[in-house]
């Protein structure tokens, strides 16, 4: 075995912070790694936390971070959220705040930068996570910002989702009925001290009454409220992502989210390699010309990339 | 010429209206139309608007169609926010503000469910606009919700996009630093008779001040604010959007946004069919059985994807 891996899967935390870095980097090797990390791991229970930018959901992940610590977990956090603190997108005060975890060796934190191209950013979190659950993080918390497909997409490669809403934030639900509604398995509404906090968690609590799926399922989506004000709420956010995890298990239901994650995740990494492939072919002098004349209208994209499929030998069995 | 094809290219309400369902549904004639369509369209401005929900975006589009109208243009309208009064997410109010467009012949609205693989709402986005346009509607605004990947390679199609903020979003403004600025040709901060206007406007002239590349290009961007209440700033935004748009052509910086959105449009095309592939492929019983071993880490996921990939005959020159 491979003595960087043979490291990672010891918990050696520079040999963590070095595949991470692999990575990141899309270097060639990190999937030979993580192939075989991949045999070792899945023991960890991955958290998704999103809500939309204001929801609190800074200040509610450093108090999960704090009681799971308190709990004895070692935990991983992958933060693929611009305004998060964990990648360096907040205000000094979060920062500051974030700083409590800095020296704690059973804390590893990585923020991913959002760049990169469609499905590039859901595949490199799930490979940060395997790193991390292989070198015995559990559980790992990914924290993202709650809209747009790419985090959907994230948010899919957890197996408990909380979705944190603001009091107030009424368009903020109807945000959540188009899309965040049908991944989350934990409610909170932050900042409970605030005013409005127990209207908006009763409009949620309709919401989720309205869909007649849910009603019937196993687990009955929970509309938790914490205050960081007032100290409330964490304890009982953490019992309820264990219990939804037990609930998952004994359910079946967990076996399912898996399944449904690998078809995801397989047909991920071969489009991450036909993308590769196309930017490669498409760098080439030849197709700048192709592009301008479809720019110009002499030529249609449909032919062009229909051209493009058959030079890279791309379903040529079709 | 397609019988079809010639109806709409004579500006035909319902020939338009039946090549977007096809598109919608993914037909597989509606490419061999587009490519047609495609060789005599080009005429359109595009706008893209973006910006958080609760930003006043529905407001100010309504606003814009309004004025838009009045100096006689015929507008098309793509809405990708599921949040939006156009694709049927908001409240009432809403709905009843954009009913004023229902018998206008010279308006055309088309809202774009946003369920699909990455990549095929950017897409489908696409060539609606390309309908739109090569059936004669000048300018296209494309409304989506500002967060996400998917959400901001939709506003790449556009030539000019328009930011909405509204006062004191503070956060938003964290989230437009990351991702929203780079594409943002024109802000609007809404509301603008409630307080923080001023301020909100003021920091996000300081924040693009901070960005020396943007301060040495042709076109420097304005910070404007409007006003539903006291009917301010729609002209004002019309006519910057006029003036950026002229801009971009005079400094040939239309022709690489052109050539730059070719090039993603082709990639695109390329990906969907192989994600259309993948998926026909992954949906037969004996990926069922290789999934579970992946599932139970008897296999790893990067050896399956690259099954899969020679299977299907994808990249098999490499």
């Amino acid at each position: 075995m491979n003595n960087l891996v043979e490291r990672l899967l010891q918990g050696d935390r520079r040999a963590l912070a070095r595949m991470v870095t692999l990575i990141e980097n899309e270097m060639p090797q990190a999937h030979d790694y993580l192939a075989e990390l991949h045999l070792h791991a899945g023991d960890a229970h991955i958290i998704g936390i999103t809500g939309s930018p204001g929801a609190g959901k800074s200040t509610l992940v450093t108090r999960m971070v704090r009681e799971l610590r308190q709990q004895d977990y070692k935990v991983g956090i992958v933060a693929v959220d611009p305004t998060s603190p964990f990648s360096g997108g907040a205000i000094l005060g979060d920062r500051i705040r974030m700083m409590e975890f800095s020296s704690d060796p059973n804390v590893f934190i990585r923020s991913m930068a959002s760049r990169g191209h469609l499905g590039g950013l859901a595949t490199s979190t799930r490979d940060v996570v395997r790193a991390m659950d292989a070198a015995g993080y559990n559980p790992i918390l990914i924290e993202t910002v709650g809209t747009g497909q790419a985090e959907v997409e994230i948010m899919r490669t957890a197996q408990t989702v909380v979705v944190t809403v603001a009091p107030g934030m009424g368009d903020d639900i109807q945000a959540i009925k188009a899309g965040i509604l049908e991944i989350a398995d934990i409610f909170v509404v932050s900042k409970a001290d605030k005013p409005g906090a127990d209207q908006t968690a009763a409009e949620l609590t309709m919401l989720l009454n309205l869909d007649s799926n849910r009603r019937q399922a196993a687990w009955r989506i929970p509309v938790l409220k914490t205050s960081s004000l007032k100290e409330q709420g964490i304890p009982e956010l953490i019992t309820a992502i264990h219990k939804h995890f037990a609930i998952l298990k004994e359910s079946g239901a967990l076996d399912e989210r898996m399944q449904r994650q690998t078809r995801s995740e397989i047909q991920n990494l071969v489009i991450q390699a036909v993308v590769t492939a196309l930017q490669r072919e498409l760098a080439a002098d030849e197709w700048q010309n192709i592009l301008e004349e479809v720019a110009r209208r002499e030529r249609d994209p449909y032919s062009v990339a229909n051209d493009l499929r058959t030079r890279l030998g791309l379903l040529n069995k079709d």
